[in-house]
Formats: structure tokens, sequence, C-alpha cells
């Protein structure tokens, strides 16, 4: 018995599908088809949304789940008259923190348009430029303007934390990555040593490494086990006798490491 | 009178943040310090989270706001001992959920570790390095396997656009730039034309395509609003002579200008 979930929103949906998601892998013995539909901020798009959530209804059989983040009051009303079963995420909280903070919402859509939003926006894209550029040892002659420089062998996660970062955070995040002569010498890269304070380890299991440079490079000596063994320890030792701060990638996401770097670094996000 | 808000949460913190954020707009009067705690999964983070949740509450003479996460019964209990308005975001809509489904919630935290969340990363960290290969036409001998191709003059935003389909939704997109050359004889580059069903347009207004481009190479050719004028009135002449369905970046993030190709072309998210 599959059962329709819907993430509705006024904006990207992007909050609506977390946090509905969040919910619905709780119960993980029932199934959901997920629809999300975005941009739903007039009444017309909200009767259209309606027709198609009450259209799964009678498909289904079972009533759709409804997470929905709408702030409009009309467009609310037309969609509080679905079949679906709603969950009022922003309006169900509105209420309580009124009366907490002793004042009334305002109902206000559209809300990342404001000057703010478009100040965070361009925080955000200069700091993923800034990551773009920095990336992999490409350039080191900014480091001054890091704010973290991540370090590890090669396809241990760099890239990928250092474009999370910038984007989620807009945390200017440089990556460099250390060769095997270095591991083998035991030698930070002098383009790291002068900026010793912000370099941050990443590491990974072997046998994960392994099968990700496989994906790479197929039957090759780096992607060998006996290779990834020999980089993931000699990294490891150079982490801990150059007293460098470092993480364990292999069972996290990119969301985790950069959380848990910034937890480790005290690193503050640049936007809100 | 300065309020704290507390996202707080046994992961990340990031959909705590997001809704939380989302609520806290509504009250642009009151002014907030906002201050994330993620991974507070034990009971003994729960004591030092509710410690300094009091501290604030005390140092700012008013009841911090606490929207958390947390699913864990215990650390969830520990929690509400502070003295902060709770937000109990999950713990909300599990009731109501659980009336609907008719079955009981598990209360699993570490709910990203589960086989199929690995399954998403390699996927969405596929995508993120199909996005950086392909990105800036660097190649196009795999534009096969992209599920889309933006296009646009140098600036107008399809590297950041590109990473963020991948990053957010496993979506693999390769970016090619439109050159002067092109522009002027109206042609859409080989590149592209074998795969016009994929293509999909940025455009920008041109007086802010000059503040970004001057932000790169101030007071050049190519940063000058004559030139910028003559790029994105061209480049959208392109647009409608090849019938490309395309969009204009301005007003929006990097989340709406996704979410907005995905709504415009169909193209399905990859990952849950």
């Amino acid at each position: 018995m599959k059962r329709t979930a819907f993430f509705l929103s006024d904006g990207t949906g992007i909050t609506a599908e977390a946090l509905g998601q969040s919910l619905l892998v709780l119960f993980p013995n029932c199934e959901f088809e997920r629809v999300t539909l975005p941009y739903i901020d007039t009444i017309e798009k909200a009767r259209e949304a309606v027709a198609r959530i009450n259209r799964a209804c009678e498909t289904d059989g079972l009533r759709p789940i409804v997470f929905d983040t709408v702030v409009n009051g009309e467009v609310q009303q037309e969609i509080r008259r679905s079949k679906g079963c709603m969950i009022d995420i922003l309006g169900t909280f509105l209420k309580p923190l009124e009366a907490e903070l002793g004042v009334r919402s305002t109902c206000t859509t559209g809300r990342s348009h404001s000057i703010a939003a478009k100040a965070y926006y361009e925080k955000r894209i200069e700091a993923m430029n800034f990551a773009l550029d920095n990336d992999d040892g490409a350039r080191s002659r900014y480091y001054d303007e890091a704010d973290i420089i991540l370090t590890g062998v090669s396809r241990s996660g760099k890239t990928p934390t250092c474009i999370y970062m910038a984007l989620q955070y807009g945390i200017k995040a440089a990556n460099f990555p250390i060769t095997e002569d270095e591991l083998h010498d035991q030698r930070l890269p002098d383009a790291l040593r002068t900026h010793k304070r912000k370099i941050f380890g990443l590491t990974i299991d072997p046998e994960r490494l392994a099968i990700i440079r496989n994906e790479r490079k197929p039957n090759s000596r780096y992607s060998s086990i006996k290779q990834c063994n020999y980089e993931v320890e000699e990294v490891e030792l150079m982490y801990r006798r150059e007293r460098i701060p470092h993480l364990n990638s292999t069972d996290y996401s990119v969301e985790e490491i950069s959380t848990r770097i910034m937890m480790m670094t005290g690193i503050e996000r640049q936007i809100r």
C-alpha cells in the first residue's frame, strides 16, 4: 500500500522536503511516493495543487500526507481544502512563537528576495568561487583569505566538503592534496606550513578509499588497497606528528563532515 | 532587546536551522542571536546544551527560543528541562502522523547512516564530480551522461547552479559557455547542437552582470556595461531563435534557480 507524500511550498520546497523527509524516515514500514510542489504562491496554483493532491488520494485509496511551508493566509486556506492530511509546518509554530515574543508575525512570502538575502547570495557565490579557484592546490597565494584549508590524500573528500561549506555557510575553504613524496618524507607541503593554524586534515578508511579511486582509475596502482593502506597510514601519522586536527570522513555525509569540522575548529558560518 | 535562538539537533542541525530561520524572519522587528548546537545525541551533551540555554536566558533576560529536531526520547526529555521556549519540530508532528498512518514511529537517530543514505551520498558526489569535470565547456564527450547542460554568457550563474543541482538532487549537470564569436554569428556551439534537448539557458540583467564581472576583472572591456548589454541581448535572441528554454537568474538564489529549472524542464531529482 503506497501513499503519496507532498512537499508543498510558496518557495523552493527545500525546507518542507527536509522536515518531511526527517519525519517520513521514522516510519520505515510505510511506502511513500514523494512529490514536491514548489512555488505555490497564488490561489490559482493552490487550486491546481489541491486537484493534484485529491487525484493522488483517489488513485492511492489513501489520504496523501501534505507537508507545507506556505505562509500566505489565502493560499494556505485554499490548500487546506484538499483531502490530504495537512502538516502545516510553519503555521503550527506561529501561535506559540507570537505568544512568547509578544508580537504578531508578518505573513510575507518571497522572503529570500530581501536585501539581506542578496548579500548572503553574493557571499555564498564568492565563497564557492574561492573554493573552485583554490581547489586541489591549484593556487595557494590566496590562502591569507581562506577561513580553512582542507588537506588529505587524493579522493578523501576535500573538494565536496569545501564546496558545501561555501554554499551552505559562506565559508572560504581551500584544499591542498598531500602527495606520495610528502607522505614518504613525512613533510608538510610548504604552502601549508605557513598557514598551519588554518589546516584541517581529512582521512578515510583505506577500503572505502580504494572503492572510490577504483571508480576513477580502475585496477591501477593508485586505486590498489595496498597503496590506499599506505597513504592513509602515512597521512594519519603526519596529522598526529604535526598536531593537525583531523576527521575520518568514511561514515559521514558531506553535510556531516562540514558541520563536524566547524564544530571541531570553531569556524563560524559567514551567512545566516 | 536581543533574544537568543538555538537550533538544536542530534544531527547536523541543518533542518532545525532551515525551519527556525523560516519562522524567525516572520518577526522582522525582533532581534535574535542565532546559535546552532549540532550532534546533541547523548544525555551528557543534552545537559551541556541545557546549561548553555539557561545561561543565555540569564544574560539576555529573555527566554531563548529553542528549535530542535531531536528524535531520541531521553535526549528530548533532558532538553525539555531547559528554561527556553521549546519548539519540538519533529515531536509536534509525530502524533498526528502516527494517527494518520496507523503505526508507531521508530525513534532512530543517526538516520543518515543508513544504507540508502550511503547510496545517495555516492550519487551526489558522483554528480558533483561530473559537474566539476564538465564545467565551463572543459569537456563535452560525456554529454550523453548529462541530465542537463546549462549554457549562457560568462558569469551568468552556470557553475553554482550545476554544483547545487548535483549536491541537493544528484542531477548530472554540465555547463557550456557561449562566446562572443558564437553570439556574433548567432550560432549555437557544435558541442551543444547535438544535445539540444538537454540545453537550458541562463540569462541575467546586464547591470547585475557588469557588477559581478567587475569583481573579477575590474574596469575591463569584459565587465563594461556596454559589453554586458551586448552579450545579454544576443544570447537572449539566440535562446528565442533556437527555442531554448531559459530563465533570468537575477533575482533568484542558487536554490531557486535550481528548483525553477527542474520545474520548467521536468528533470527529476536523482536522490531522495
